[in-house]
């Protein structure tokens, strides 16, 4: 097999590919809205499955309605590796998001073939459907499917316009009835690798062109409600308030003490979502509802903020008179990436630019298979940090770097990952 | 003139009409509904209308069309005594609230007429049009034309329904254009009282009957924006946010601790009403608006507390790298008894029950009437504080004691207000 170490800057043919996509949205919509099982998506995902044929990809739509190009390697015998990320954004997104992983997988290939290059491993390029958080209640609906993770109750689910799912996914061309069957099973992949923007502040604050990361965090999510009494804001005496919103108050500072504290990982703590009752300005707020979502590498120091947090509770309860409950919403273990894959991509990437090694503090498709398969990933700098909105950019020469460091960790695994032995434990 | 000084107490006449009025609600709103200019305001005004009548009111509707009923005094050269509230309940309100101050009228007429009583001065009777915030965006709207304080802008406002006030007027019988050219000036009334239920805690849980009202507090409404950074709750550390909703918690638990310290007259200082945005779980807000309410006898102590909210937000802004605009909403000076007007209900009050003297925290129809002439006010206990909610209660023994007192009341300035030398000044 002959190859480089080096794939070319395509500064330009990954711009005029995202400018591209950035064309097929909902105009009428707020900055770039490409929802998933929309006439957008479709057109999208026609334009797509062309690219991926003027490059040599065999194109297919997989049972949970994903979009596969796939090229054959030499060695039969090896699981396939696969590349991938989505082409759906949030409503008000960006141009970046999920695509330019897609768009990646589709250039390596491009240049695979001009370069007349082959791989020992079958290749494998996908489009997951649907990453982002759905009106279905779930995100990685495509990528939750090829690793059958996603439920009957899941597919039956409806969105706020009627449609279900699984009708969703038919029309996408998927078959969920065949989903179980189909899906991927634990060896059935030699690794998973996805190209991805920061969505944070790290790389540019840092000025590092690439970020390997070293592992997804778990997420737990809580629900905390307040209970006081609501009283009218003019009558009732300051020393006879039962406030809601002023003991809520007390506990949102100590949850953003708690996260500033030091533990074994990083970790994040926030209260994004609030709702105040019954928030008139003249009544005094008689109940709060917050959601706590507290991410970190470890789950030992998330559990040690919910500890502390419940604590907090206590004290706040006891020094003004309130009730509070906190229920566990939800909880998703953290992924962790091999040694070998992270050295792998880190040699891979530091013949690029500046290399660093960070958590993913947000979820990706690479969540769902790790169910079954070595994950790895490269981040590229997020302006200003920012994501899922119309200001998300990182600048195209950055992501053409994000693509060559992708291509080479793509050949270093193709060398390396050729018998059972020397595959990464999962 | 014959007189006794002590009315009846008429325990079960009163807790009769409170009871037949509760019963002319909209049956599909929650709790006790009666909204101004609907079809059950329009039944309860006509029973109101011929129970005035029944007793020797003779009723009118004004321009404003407030609810008025008449009863000529021997001497015709005295300004009339009034004595008025309010039927109109917020949606999902109460029994009490507004409707014993008119219901206490009647009743006091009826005694007049049963113990064959004349009064000095004419007396009227008022049940005020649509006293309580309204989808108009104002409240007192009847008292407010009565005294010529409802602009033309006002009138022109539409609610979420189409409706024109003036037109709402027009249906209750008024005439909004001889609004002006009706309104009463300064001497056209010797004194207003009304009788209305604390809606706080303070009589309750200090085992009092009555109180008599100093004053009505100034209120002033501030809005608060914060404006952070909305970034991604997992990709972004905690050192390098600007969470909008943890530095408005900082501010809200100051302004609660402004409230608390010590002023020349009592304060209250409450956040009811907050929204934060964009409010997803996993989005740290990036801005947040709130309103913050002061209230107090005090114009000065309420400067006091905006001046240190003011010191505050520097802190806050500096501390958290956040902008943070406070801009006054509104403004109303603060009502303040005539000490002879308090002298006179307390000696009205002191032969029924136990009495304590107390601010009014909540604004009334009184606050508009003191445009124009001196006023009075009496409190009933609200049990556990409550109002503007289905549970508001006051033991109906409590009801009739006030109509006691609100009669002795008016016997006393009946007798008082002979010569212009003895008005209380306004």
């Amino acid at each position: 097999m002959t190859m480089t170490h080096y794939f070319d800057l395509n500064t330009d043919r990954i711009q005029n590919d995202i400018l591209t996509l950035a064309g097929m949205i909902n105009e009428e919509a707020e900055g770039y809205t490409r929802r998933p099982f929309t006439k957008w998506y479709a057109q999208s995902r026609a334009w797509l499955a062309e690219e991926m044929r003027k490059c040599g990809l065999a194109v297919q739509i997989d049972a949970s309605s994903n979009l596969i190009g796939r090229l054959e390697g030499i060695n039969k015998s090896l699981p396939p590796l696969m590349i991938g990320s989505h082409t759906d954004t949030v409503t008000g997104g960006g141009r970046f998001d999920g695509i330019i992983g897609v768009l990646a997988g589709i250039e390596i290939v491009r240049q695979l073939s001009e370069k007349n290059m082959a791989l020992d491993h079958t290749l494998l390029i996908v489009d997951f459907t649907a990453e982002e958080p759905s009106e279905f209640g779930i995100s990685t609906i495509g990528s939750r499917g090829m690793v059958n993770n996603l439920s009957t109750e899941m597919l039956s689910r409806k969105d706020p316009d009627g449609l279900v799912l699984s009708e969703g996914i038919k029309l996408a061309g998927g078959r969920p009835k065949d989903i179980p069957v189909e899906a991927l099973q634990k060896g059935d992949l030699s690794l998973y690798l996805e190209l991805h923007i920061e969505q944070g502040p790290v790389l540019e604050q840092t000025n590092t062109d690439l970020g390997i990361v070293t592992g997804i965090v778990g997420i737990q999510r809580y629900r905390i409600e307040v209970v006081g009494q609501a009283n009218h804001a003019g009558t009732t005496p300051m020393n006879m308030r039962f406030d809601a919103l002023t003991a809520a108050s007390t506990l949102l500072l100590a949850i953003e003490s708690i996260a500033n504290q030091q533990y074994e990982e990083l970790v994040v703590g926030t209260v994004g979502r609030l709702f105040n009752e019954p928030n008139g300005s003249n009544v005094i707020p008689g109940r709060v509802i917050f959601d706590v979502e507290l991410r970190s590498l470890s789950t030992n120091a998330v559990d040690q903020m919910v500890n502390q947090i419940k604590e907090e509770i206590t004290i706040v309860e006891s020094n003004r008179s309130v009730n509070i409950v906190m229920d566990k919403l939800s909880q998703s273990d953290p992924i962790i990436v091999d040694q070998e894959v992270v050295n792998g991509i880190e040699k891979s990437c530091s013949k690029i630019g500046k290399t660093t090694h960070l958590p993913s503090g947000a979820g990706h498709d690479a969540n769902q298979i790790a169910r079954i398969s070595p994950i790895g990933m490269i981040f590229v700098p997020s302006k200003d940090g920012k994501s899922h909105c119309p200001e998300e950019f990182t600048e195209y020469e950055q992501v053409a770097k994000g693509v060559q460091a992708l291509g080479n960790a793509l050949l270093h695994f193709d060398q390396v990952l050729v018998n059972p032995t020397t595959c990464p434990q999962h």
